[in-house]
């Protein structure tokens, strides 16, 4: 019987000039893709060329993490956009981060919506089409990771993109599935092996428990470690360590 | 006996926003080669995917105008960056254009730098030597378009790359071939038949008559037609016309 | 038995470095009240000293045309953002348009919102007091152009401050007495003459003739002439000669 | 006999969004002038709200850190600007700052030019003279922080602004009285008692020890300790406490 295999995924690059977000060498050690962000919600070119090449170095998978033109708001404000300027600026970052990538040896595997963007696609309709989209003008062999059931996967999967459902490690959720907003109080958790627990089941049984208690089913391909929260590199061990313990294997998704 | 021939080059793409500059469109029927801005000095994504569809569509080849991160000085700032930075910043530049290229069914073929960055590498060895090597980082396929005897020349000719020597149709020259600084008077041709005569001359004696009357040589694979004045379109017509009567073949540079 | 008086305002200073948008010293002589931009949808600061120098000179008042921080978007899409944050960027935006008109002689009279701002602060509670509170901590003595019965006046009126309500030249209404929107057919009006009388209605009357033809009632202490639109020279001019024609006289509000 | 005197300044405010720099409640406690970012270099308005407030809680006087248009190179490179276009930035980045200091119930006292345009001015009599226009605009009793014998202290008293000669706490110096370059290695210096040993000797002796061994003479009516690097708080406390010992009384320049 083959084990039971998972990827764990983490937002990375996400400085911008002076300003530094996350320990980025750190997460890289951990986790095994990265959604390197593409200079909209944050993340200069040069910032960007270095997490490229250690991600490189250390066999980690490269995504292009787009986002809203936003670097004041950190992508995670809605904007109302129109559907040919969010296909143009998705493709756009996605081209910027695919050169930056092939210059340190690598590639860009797949694409994964940052912030306002993520949350707005699981049910804009128009928005969501016009992401899955770009994704599919640039290379129709890109994955996309994002929300199992939401009207991107949707988009995405009516153009033959291939669909990697992800959970987030330390959010919290909803009876429904959808994520507790991160305006509402324990939205983030940082107990490192209350989160560590909460991916073994994830992963092991396929359920989580929600915020009232009940438990609820989850699909996990991959696993979302945030990289810019203060114990990211804290809870991010804990998870591996509890997911050896388990005897997951963690490699990336094919 | 060939023909001669000579390439027509023109800046386009370069509005923002609401803001548009120049006639892109009367403007592509007229040159072979579209140096498309790529969003640091101007060009925003939606209008870039615009500009590209329309070069495609008319077979008219399509370059990179990579420049200093400035829309606020239209990129005609020099800034003193750092070899590192300026490298990955005309890396993000171009792929970002190829794959808006791609989805327009078509493909970048050459590197322009704009503005302050062009004349900066005329001279600046280590700007030079950066931008020359993204562009081969990129692709050492690409070619690049500037000024014969640069810096930049010389360190794109070390990596291999193809350089491609322009002349501008409506810019005065010094009696040494440097042009006159845009802050001189008479700076700027705008008689569109004193621009074709000159580029008949550029293009059939190898010559150009500078500001003081003197007779210079010019090498000219490449001609460029500058799409933001208010005559750009006019004198761009009077060019071909004239190299029409001359039996010189507008095509793109090989 | 006094004459009926009206103002007339123009959106002026909205290019942005080398791209230029409408005709501000044509549009400075036909109105009475200069909108200024304050550099967050368009405007840099030379060329919105440019503007107060100009409207100084010709005793134009001027008022702070604030809006949210969106170059790329000219300010016309909405924004999700936090009170304190709006409350803020507002403070700043008429404090640095107040010291480019001081510098030139001048000084701010009153704040006008601008684009999606505007339309979001007509119902949006959170956002219209934000807006409100900014311009009276700035100053209690600064007027607030906009949409009477608009969420903004509420919130400007409980605050002390001087409401004055604007009515559009050039713009289609609903019968409710809100604007068509821009992306609806026939929003826009275009013909001079039409406009002139629209505007003598507005002002002789006090209504305007709504988009199915049904005549509405409206206030107008102050008549937008937009300085954007390719004819907008054209209309100013001939409502400022049909206000003449009726007797108006033509004044900035007190 | 009246006690010898000093000013302690640092830079504030100079995170943007979500991205942090220095602990600003913290230097608060221990400088008698804030230099608060404008927005140019860093300081998003809800940040630099944020500092306003602070400062005026603790009487720590306000300054507008001004520098040129470039977030992305934190304003620490050069940027070839006209004189206008320069005057204009400074005018509307001191009014954005003087706003917001005013609605947290303090004022703006000077202004200290940043990075790139502070070194820039230290020679540039173009721009030096540009800045001091700008200020001069604003308020003539506004003072300049900057550096003693400058192009930028000529240009301010020839239009009589209050000049206040600064030192560096942490930084290097040539025998001849200029800044050894952060690009030199020793530039910054880093261990805090050393530190404070030579503040003692900036105010107390008017010297300070060149990197060459040398002493050499220096004016310090202000002495900035950065705000900004990893020690800055331990730094400036160690100088607090030196100061103290020396009998130094530690308040605002008037």
């Amino acid at each position: 019987m083959s084990p039971v295999t998972v990827d764990l995924n983490a937002d990375l690059g996400e400085g911008f000039g002076v300003w530094q977000l996350g320990d980025d060498d750190a997460m890289l050690e951990l986790v095994t893709s990265a959604n390197v962000a593409c200079g909209f919600h944050a993340g200069d070119p040069a910032g960007l060329a270095t997490v490229c090449r250690a991600a490189a170095r250390r066999g980690v998978r490269i995504g292009a993490q787009v986002s809203y033109r936003d670097l004041h708001g950190f992508g995670r404000r809605y904007i109302d956009m129109a559907a040919d300027d969010l296909i143009a600026e998705v493709i756009y970052q996605i081209g910027a981060l695919q050169a930056l990538a092939a210059a340190s040896g690598s590639t860009v595997s797949y694409v994964k919506p940052h912030g306002a963007l993520y949350n707005t696609i699981v049910h804009d309709e128009g928005q969501a089409a016009a992401v899955a989209k770009a994704v599919h003008a640039v290379d129709p062999g890109l994955a996309v990771l994002g929300l199992a059931g939401s009207a991107f996967f949707s988009a995405a999967a009516d153009l033959g993109l291939r669909t990697v459902a992800e959970a987030f490690a330390d959010r919290a959720y909803q009876p429904d599935g959808r994520l507790v907003s991160r305006r509402e109080p324990g939205a983030v958790l940082d107990d490192a092996e209350a989160i560590a627990a909460r991916v073994s089941s994830m992963v092991g049984r396929g359920t989580v428990e929600a915020v009232d208690g009940t438990t609820i089913p989850i699909i996990a391909e991959s696993v979302c470690v945030h990289g810019d929260s203060p114990g990211a590199v804290l809870s991010a061990t804990a998870v591996r360590a509890r997911l050896a313990v388990d005897g997951v294997v963690v490699k990336a998704f094919v």
